[in-house]
C-alpha cells in the first residue's frame, strides 16, 4: 500500500443492527476515531449474516478504501461468518491456530465455565492472516491484506471492539500514516444560527482547507470542529490554536467554550471561580435549566436552589410575585418574569438569579400570546436584564431553546 | 418480481453523511417505515459522492434485496451523482423531461427566485425510468427496474425524503406487497432489566415467531415491540391484541404503557383522570423529575409547584425539614427524604408529593454512602413510601435512573 494512508471504509456485520433491534453506534463510533488521526471513511456498509453478501461487501470496500475496518460475525455460533467471508474473500481455507485456542481454553477456565466445543471456531484464521490480540473477550481480530487494501476484524461487542481498536488497529495506521499529524478542537458558539454563523466565517468552512473548519448544529449550539493535518504534532497544534483566535476575532463572544463544554458547565466555571451564587425560578421550562446546571458535577458550589413555579398561586407563594401584578399583566410577561428572579435571589440570597415565564405549548397561546412567547430576566445587585424571545417549533425545541437562551444570558452578564 | 415482497437495501449517498458534519438519520427512518408493512432491510450502505462507488453499491444492493431505496445525490451541483450513477447501472443515457423542467421553472417562479442553470440537470431522467413526484422541492426522484428488483431514488433533505417515501414510495410497496399487512404495538416497561424481562417472556421472544417480539432498552425503559404479519389488518390487529394480552400476564405491573408513552405521561394521565395533584422535592436529580413532568403538554392540571433544594439551607428553608434531622442522620438518608416530600406536600397543599435526596457522583460519596445511593419518597395523605437504590454508572445514569424510578414508584403508588 501507498507509504501515506488515504481513506478508510467501514463494514458492519449483523442481523441485529439492521432489524432495529440493537443500533449500530460501532461505525459512527470508528469513523471519528479515524477522523482523529487523519484517515477519512469514504464508506460505510451495514449488512446481515450471509456470507456471499460479506464477500461481495469485502471486495466493494477494499475497491473504494486502503483500509476496512470490519465488526462483527466473530462470535462462536453458526450464523458468524466473518471469518469464513475473510478466507472467502482472500482465497485460502480456515486453520485452526493452536496458541488461539490455548488463550481461547485460558479464558473459559480463568473464568470457570466449561468450553463450548463451538468456541473453537474463534481459534481459526484464514491461512496467512494476522492475529489482532482481543484480551476482553473470546474472538480474536483478523488482519489481512488484498490488491493494496489492509482489511481488519474486529469483534462487534462495543468495549471489545474500542479496546482492540486502541490497542492495536490505531496504532499501526498511525504508523502506516507516519509523517502525518493531526490535531483537533472544537468550539461552542450560542446565539446566533448555523447560516449566520458561516457567513461570518467566510472563506473558512471551504472544503480544501487545511486546517478544515465542520460545522454542526444541535439544540441551538452550533459546534465549530477545527481539524489541522501537518507533518509534526507541535506544527497541527499551532495551526489549530491560530485558527481558533482567528474564529474568535470573526465570532467575538458568540463563543461559548471549547471542545465537550457545555453553556452550564462554562457558567458553572465562572460562578465558581468569582465565588458567587445563583438559583433559579422557572415557569414554562419546569426545571430544564436546574437540570442543565446541575448535569455539572460540583454545581453545589455555586447553585443553592431552584423553584418551579408552574401555577400562579406558587409564583405569589413561594417567590412573592404580586398577585396584582399577575392580573395587571398576565403571568406570561416581562413584569412577571423580573418578579419571579428578584423574588427568588431575595429568597435565596444569591448574587444571581434567573426568571423564566413562557407558553412551551402546543395549547394555552393566544393571538398576542402566542405559543413559543418567552421572557427571561437574570436579576443581581446592579439591576435587571429582561428580553423576549419567540422560540418557534414544537414544545420540546421550545423548552430547550429557553433554556439554553437563559444560560446563555446569565453567560453573557457574568462574563463567562 | 415477486408478488410478495421480501426485503430492502437502502443505501445512503453524500459526504456530508461520511464526514460526521451530518447524522444520517434517512436509513434508520425508512428501515423503520418498512418494517412497519413488514417489509425487513437486509443491508445498509453508506457511499460518498463518487459514481463508480454509487454504480457498484447499486450492483451490490440490487443483488441482495427486491427493492432499493436510495437517498441523496439528486441536488443541482457537480457533486450530486445518482442520476448519473442510475443511467450508468441501467445502461441508458439521460434525457431532459420537458414537463419536469417546467415544474422546477414553476416553483422557483413561485418563489421569486431566478431558476440557475444547473437546476436544468434535476428534469433529467435516465430512459426509461419513472418519476417521484416532488411536491416540496426542486429534485423529482426516480423509479427504475432491473433484474428483478425495483430502485427508488430520493432526495437527501429528510422533510423531502419522508414526504415522497409516503406519498408515493410506501403504497406502491404495499401494493406490491398486497395480501400482507402489518400491524404494530409496543408495550413500555419499568422496575426489571432487559435480561430478566427476556427470561420472563421465554419463547415469546423466538426469532422466527409470528407475531415477532423484539426488546430495546433505552434510560431503564424495556420496549417489546409486538409485529404481527396476516392476511388482513384485522387478522393482524387481533394477533397483535392477543400477544399483548398474553405478555401483559407474564409481566403483570412491570408494563406501563403503550407505543410512545412515557413514565410521566402514564402518571399525568392518571393524576388528570382522578383529579388529583403532585408537588416535587428534588436534591440529587436537580429538577429532572420536574422536566419529565412538565414535558407533557397540559401538566399544569396536575403539577402545581416544584422545589431544587440542592444545599441542606435549601431543604430547612423551603421545605422545612428539621436542621436536627439532617444533623443526625445525613441529606442522603430516607428520614430526609421523608420529610422533603411531606414538606413538599404540606406547603403545595397536593395530593403527592416526591422527594428525592442522593448522591449523583462522582464525588460526595462515602463507604457507607457510595456515589449512586438514593433515596426516594412518595408522600400522600395514608403515608409515605420510602425506597432505598443504588443506581451504577455516571452521573448521567444515576439521575437518569433516580428520577424514573421515582416517577415509577409514583407510578405504581396511584395505580396508573
Amino acid at each position: 500500500m501507498d507509504e501515506r494512508v488515504k481513506n478508510a471504509s467501514v463494514v458492519s456485520i449483523g442481523n441485529e443492527v439492521l432489524s432495529g433491534r440493537t443500533v449500530d453506534t460501532n461505525a459512527a463510533y470508528i469513523g471519528q476515531q479515524l477522523r482523529l488521526i487523519g484517515v477519512p471513511v469514504v464508506s460505510v456498509h451495514t449488512v446481515g449474516d450471509r456470507q456471499e453478501t460479506i464477500v461481495r461487501t469485502l471486495a466493494l470496500a477494499a475497491s473504494e478504501a486502503d483500509i476496512v475496518i470490519v465488526t462483527g460475525g466473530l462470535g462462536p455460533t453458526d450464523d458468524d461468518l466473518t471469518r469464513h467471508a475473510f478466507a472467502e474473500y482472500l482465497g485460502v481455507e480456515l486453520e485452526l491456530r493452536d496458541e488461539l485456542l490455548a488463550a481461547i481454553e485460558a479464558l473459559f477456565q480463568g473464568r470457570g465455565w466449561p468450553m463450548a466445543q463451538k468456541n473453537r471456531i474463534q481459534a481459526c484464521m484464514p491461512q496467512g492472516a494476522a492475529v489482532v490480540p482481543n484480551d476482553w473477550g473470546t474472538a480474536p481480530g483478523i488482519i489481512a491484506e488484498k490488491d493494496g487494501a489492509v482489511l481488519f476484524a474486529l469483534p462487534g461487542v462495543p468495549r471489545e471492539m474500542k479496546e482492540m481498536l486502541a490497542a492495536s488497529v490505531l496504532p499501526r495506521l498511525r504508523d502506516l500514516a507516519q509523517g502525518q499529524a493531526v490535531a483537533v478542537r472544537r468550539l461552542g458558539c450560542y446565539g446566533a444560527g448555523e447560516s449566520t454563523i458561516a457567513e461570518m466565517l467566510g472563506d473558512a468552512m471551504d472544503r480544501d482547507r487545511n486546517p478544515l473548519v465542520n460545522c454542526t448544529a444541535h439544540a441551538g449550539v452550533i459546534t465549530l470542529e477545527i481539524v489541522a493535518l501537518a507533518a509534526t504534532e507541535a506544527e497541527a497544534q499551532a495551526m489549530v490554536d491560530a485558527e481558533e483566535a482567528a474564529l474568535r476575532d470573526l465570532l467575538g463572544n458568540l463563543v461559548f467554550g471549547v471542545d465537550e463544554q457545555t453553556l452550564a458547565e462554562v457558567v458553572g466555571l465562572e460562578l465558581a471561580r468569582s465565588g458567587r451564587t445563583l438559583a433559579l425560578a422557572e415557569s414554562c421550562t419546569g426545571g430544564l435549566v436546574a437540570k442543565f446546571i446541575t448535569d455539572v458535577p460540583g454545581a453545589t458550589r455555586y447553585f443553592t436552589r431552584g423553584w418551579v413555579t408552574y401555577s400562579n398561586q406558587a409564583k405569589i407563594e413561594e417567590l412573592g410575585v404580586p398577585a396584582e401584578l399577575i392580573e395587571a399583566h398576565g403571568a406570561v410577561s416581562p413584569e412577571v418574569a423580573a418578579a419571579m428572579a428578584q423574588g427568588a435571589r431575595r429568597r435565596a440570597g444569591t448574587d444571581y438569579a434567573i426568571g423564566i415565564t413562557g407558553i412551551a405549548g402546543p395549547g394555552g397561546g393566544s393571538e398576542q400570546k402566542p405559543a413559543g412567547l418567552v421572557y427571561i430576566c437574570v436579576d443581581q445587585a446592579d439591576g435587571t436584564n429582561t428580553s423576549k424571545h419567540i422560540f418557534s417549533r414544537d414544545r420540546r425545541s421550545v423548552r430547550l431553546r429557553a433554556a439554553q437562551t437563559a444560560l446563555n444570558t446569565l453567560r453573557l452578564g457574568i462574563g463567562g
